[in-house]
């Protein structure tokens, strides 16, 4: 963490300067704003809390509800969905609170007994080590509690608008001279009853069940993000499809706290028995649980019928299915009757397909309100994560003006395909999970794929396809550990200034900078002639060089990019002082240096090795949302320039 | 973290529900009150926090600052502390954002030319590995920060009452029945002004210089708890000796913003040069640093000469000290001239040392008050809370009827001792780092008695002697590596309900119970008859039992006692639900089972191996503030109950 560099910080640190218009933001809700975000789930809270570190973006959130989500929906945090946390601060206070998932038992009909059920194998959760944080589970309002704190202590200092319901939009075609008014989105929202206690703070407002009162007001938008749920209106006002299988799965879900003789209560369990099947949660705090209850196929012809289940015949479903153990329920602070298909929209922005690339999308929608899938892969809250901070530091950048327009098209073509590879992910996964074992070709298939799989639900399966944010993989095998179009994968280093071993990824803030690490050649610091130094001194003075064409001329690149070097020595033989100047750069008021840019490699997990990376050094850029965006030589100085020239704004 | 077992809990866990006195606490002073702390430093906010955790007790505590402590003093936190913060469920938020120490550098006059300082040696910050909680650097307000947020957040919701001043106090003789009135301190307050917006929450007070006003009041007490800092008010009312060295000795102490060629700035660094010493300490957020530029001895007629010493002096002596580096000073948020003897307090409490045993003392003093020393060493803060801590658990024991009066003697017996030790390893490191380099036996001396003696400062070298709660070495060889009257030394197991790895020690929270620990016999779990079976039923239900005998009879034992039981097995081979009832205790008002109290080995850390325990089995107790009570077989069913009788009253 960094601070007292623009003056000494008595109290809690992550609370950040206000700046811009996070300086005397107004309470009401204004009539113009830059960004409208509808919905204060995981992907509207985490869309606000990125814009939040934009401010000079006035960034707006509505959400209908009269306060914070108090209980209920979902639960997975999968490794990606921690890193993203550590960006936004907060990872070990929610890991210190969470459950963590270290393995998973697989119950089955016992062989000998078919009535009854038998451990039939027990797999580890993340066999590779694919992440160096945990897969955990805590309820989506802590999620969404610790996202609104980090909003509201953003610069923007961002706090959602509740009590108004999104009613719908229009978007102003352009006049006769061609020109868009500024605000060409006209949303128009209606005032909901059940504002809670100190609404308006996201950390004491209570939800209360709003109804609407018939208020109508107007507030014009340069955008509109959708983050309204699977019943979204934003999606029905921009004529987006949401297409796929019309069945539904249904499950009896219920938070439960109860007394039993099951052993693998506190462990994640798929358990098929003659009876039917549950997926079982432990959850935070070392009592409750989670239980899904299968209630099977919904008929196209139900109308609801499966919703009138009741707790009663959820509880004794489970019973059944647990037999020979026995659940005494005590207490279920929640339950629902989940119901889900598998979907995708056709689009996620208000351009349609034919027409793509003639214009800026104006709407984008996000999470559920565009792609819907089942609970068995414990995906839809982390998702949408993903989904909103996508959407937030593209929308940041081109409202301050770092970026072109053509940026908020990626939105779209990137996620879209993540969604597309979900639904066929969680269509497999449904089919194993509700397949008898008797009829699996394998009996271990349902396992066996689990193990396989593990990289695509816990997040890590994204690969962006190169676009003006991608670069090409031409140069991946100088960095086989780090590839192109994927999420960063940290790994240990040395900070040189104080000899601290730390990972390197978990200095990447949801700050919206563009990271370039240098991985330097085999010179030490202090050789006076090196590839490093030489493309260092291009950095810091060509004027080609991305510092040059896209930073602020004063020399603050620093505010747009976060340069780096990691040298192959371990720190004692790095010399901070002989390091180039760029790695040391000035900041804040006094003109401090900043220390913490020059890593050295931990011996006993040397990055060279673990990464892949040449030994002749190389380039790594990583875009804001931490997904690697291009692999270079030392020597490439002109295709580092040429990727942000697509990827930036000249200055 | 344990929660939702009392019915679902919405918002941060950390907050638990108030109970007894901390429902609807009065904002104003009482007239009468069981304990009042005087002092809101570290010793006086730790007693607070503990307290809090017993909300049949009444405590308050008085400061005469307008609010929260804003900047300046201590800053360095040993292991031993952030141990103490784990407690106190804080460790890993203040080491999110601390500085990190992990190694020490040795500046010392170039022998090549005595005018430049060189780099002489660097040495491992903890070699031995003695705590697996780092060494951190963080300010002493952040560290009361927390601790106001845990006394605020515990059942008993405790806030300090700024704006009062202690002005003296009177303890009642017993009256012609012998008795004593049940508040026997009547303590002199006198109302200081300056109390900043929204004093009485912690959070937001402001200090602000207060002067007094002139009003008094009379507040009848129990207890009284001096942490009022080393010119301490209550020491002077309860005419105990403040003894020591008259002479003192003088730092020109300067937190720096700076920009510097000196490239172990972020290091922290013992310098010796031809011009002086300094000690250096890099202080969180990445920038800031504390100097310690020696101001030397101060002569006894010097009438306060040296704190005139100006801050431009202490600047250009720290850069004739760093020559041929220099220091571009470019802001000092805080700076003082820090002036300290070698001092203990004869006593500490109001019981005169010839009328030990006699009587309850009544009057405590705590942390500055009763012993200052040095910064050299880092101890200030980090001994204070131990003080607090020590007292708070004992006071609240006896307050709430769990443990006998005489607990209460125990305070001075145990923290005379550390403070007597403290005094002593501080001299010697004192004069070894004002010793000129050319003047030492061995030129290595000092950074030798660094790494050797490194126990000490981490803070793990406290041994209490055997008293009511500490037992004898006489079964010590049974568990090596938990020496009784040490505190317990953490190590990994695996808990055996989720499989979860996890370290045994983090679990202790500061919630005044005792701990048991029963380490297994080699039978496993499901072993009919077994060493640990038999101990466990003869806890369960023998009426000499401590559970059965200092617990309520209604089963709640739980409350008083945490009893855990670790396997050798590792956790696949031991089955929760044959582990013997004892360990899976009901808990909260639905009867739920307690899962997290059966834990097995850690094939890749033994615990066994690393902490030298008996196969066949041992039982450790652990006090309420961390230190190992009592090593025992598991047979000596006898001794253990014995104990017990000694430290807590019947039920
Ligand atoms: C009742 C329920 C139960 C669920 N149970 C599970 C589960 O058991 N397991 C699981 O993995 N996932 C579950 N989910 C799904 C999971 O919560 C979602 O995948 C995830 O929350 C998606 O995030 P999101 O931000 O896209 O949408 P949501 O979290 O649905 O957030 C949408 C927000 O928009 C608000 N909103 C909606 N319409 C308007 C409007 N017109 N105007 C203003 N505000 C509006 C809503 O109040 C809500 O706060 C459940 C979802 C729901 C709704
Ligand atoms: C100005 C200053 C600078 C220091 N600098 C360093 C340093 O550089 N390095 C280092 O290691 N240690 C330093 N220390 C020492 C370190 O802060 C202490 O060792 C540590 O704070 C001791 O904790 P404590 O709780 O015993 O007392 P303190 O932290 O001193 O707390 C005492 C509290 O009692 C209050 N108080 C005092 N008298 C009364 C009264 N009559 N009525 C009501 N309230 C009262 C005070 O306002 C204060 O809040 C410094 C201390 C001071 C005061």
């Amino acid at each position: 963490m960094q601070f007292h560099h623009h003056g000494y910080v008595s109290g809690d640190p992550r609370v950040e300067p206000a700046a811009g218009v996070g300086i005397d933001r107004p309470t009401e809700l204004p009539d113009e704003v830059d960004v409208l975000i509808v919905g204060s789930g995981p992907a509207g809270m985490v869309a606000a809390a990125q814009l939040a570190q934009f401010p000079d973006v006035t960034t707006r959130l509505v959400e209908r509800r009269g306060g914070r989500l108090e209980i209920g929906q979902a639960d997975g945090i999968q490794a990606r969905s921690v890193e993203t946390f550590q960006a936004f601060g907060f990872a070990e206070r929610i890991i210190a609170e969470a459950f963590r998932i270290t393995e998973m038992a697989f119950w089955k009909p016992d062989p000998e007994n078919h009535a009854n059920i038998h451990r039939a194998a027990v797999t580890p959760d993340d066999p590779t080590g694919i992440s160096e944080f945990p897969h955990l589970i805590v309820n989506q309002a802590r999620v969404l509690d610790y996202f609104a704190e980090y909003a509201r202590n953003s610069p923007g200092r961002i706090v959602p608008d509740y009590g108004w319901e999104f009613v719908g939009l229009e978007i102003a075609q352009p006049g006769p001279d061609g020109e868009l008014p500024e605000h060409p989105v006209m949303v128009t929202l209606e005032r909901a009853t059940g504002v809670g206690v100190g609404a308006g703070d996201a950390s004491h407002a209570v939800a209360l069940d709003g109804e609407l009162t018939g208020e109508r007001r107007t507030v014009r938008a340069k955008f509109v993000v959708g983050a309204d749920g699977a019943r979204s209106k934003v999606r029905e006002s921009i004529g987006a499809q949401h297409v796929g299988a019309q069945s539904f799965h249904a499950w009896g879900v219920m938070d439960t706290l109860a007394v039993t003789d099951f052993p693998d209560i506190r462990t994640k369990c798929s358990i098929q028995s003659e009876a039917g099947n549950i997926l079982l949660i432990p959850r935070e705090g070392g009592q409750l649980f989670r239980m899904y209850v299968d209630l099977g196929e919904v008929a196209e012809d139900d109308r609801g019928a499966v919703r009138k289940t009741t707790l009663d015949q959820v509880i004794a479903k489970a019973n059944d299915i647990l037999h020979p153990y026995t659940l005494d329920v005590r207490n279920v602070p929640w339950h629902s009757v989940y119901e889900v298909g598998h979907r995708v929209t056709d689009r996620f922005d208000d351009v349609p397909v034919e027409e793509q690339g003639s214009r800026t999308p104006r709407v984008f929608i996000t999470g559920d309100a565009c792609h819907t899938h089942s609970a068995k892969a414990g995906q839809g809250m982390n998702v949408s994560m993903q989904d909103g901070w996508n959407i937030g530091w593209k929308l940041g950048h081109v409202l301050d003006g770092r970026a072109p327009e053509a940026l908020l098209e990626t939105y779209h073509a990137e996620r879209h395909v993540v969604a597309k590879e979900l639904i066929a992910f969680d269509r497999e996964w449904s089919r194993l999970m509700a397949t008898k074992p008797e009829d699996l070709g394998d009996p271990a298939e349902l396992e066996e794929f689990y193990v396989r799989t593990f990289e695509f639900p816990a997040g890590f399966m994204t690969q962006y396809e190169p676009s003006m944010i991608v670069g090409s993989q031409e140069h991946q095998e100088l960095a086989t550990g780090f590839p192109v179009g994927k999420r960063f994968k940290s790994a240990p280093v040395e900070r040189v200034c104080d000899g601290n071993p730390v990972h390197l990824g978990h200095h990447h803030r949801a700050d919206g900078r563009w990271r370039i690490y240098a991985f330097a050649d085999r010179a030490p610091s202090r050789a006076d002639a090196s590839a490093l130094a030489s493309w260092a001194a291009w950095l810091a003075e060509a004027s080609d060089s991305p510092l040059v064409a896209h930073a602020p001329a004063d020399g603050g690149f620093d505010d747009v990019f976060d340069v780096k070097v990691v040298y192959q020595q371990p720190h004692g033989e790095v010399d901070l002082m002989e390091a180039p100047a760029v790695f040391r750069p000035a900041t804040g008021p006094f003109g401090l240096t900043d220390y913490e840019k020059v890593y050295a490699t931990d011996p006993a997990h040397d990055i060279f090795e673990e990464r892949g990376l040449s030994r002749d050094g190389v380039v790594v850029v990583v875009r804001p949302d931490h997904y690697v965006a291009q692999v270079l030589p030392l020597s490439a100085t002109g295709e580092l320039a040429e990727f942000f020239r697509g990827a930036l704004r000249a200055h």
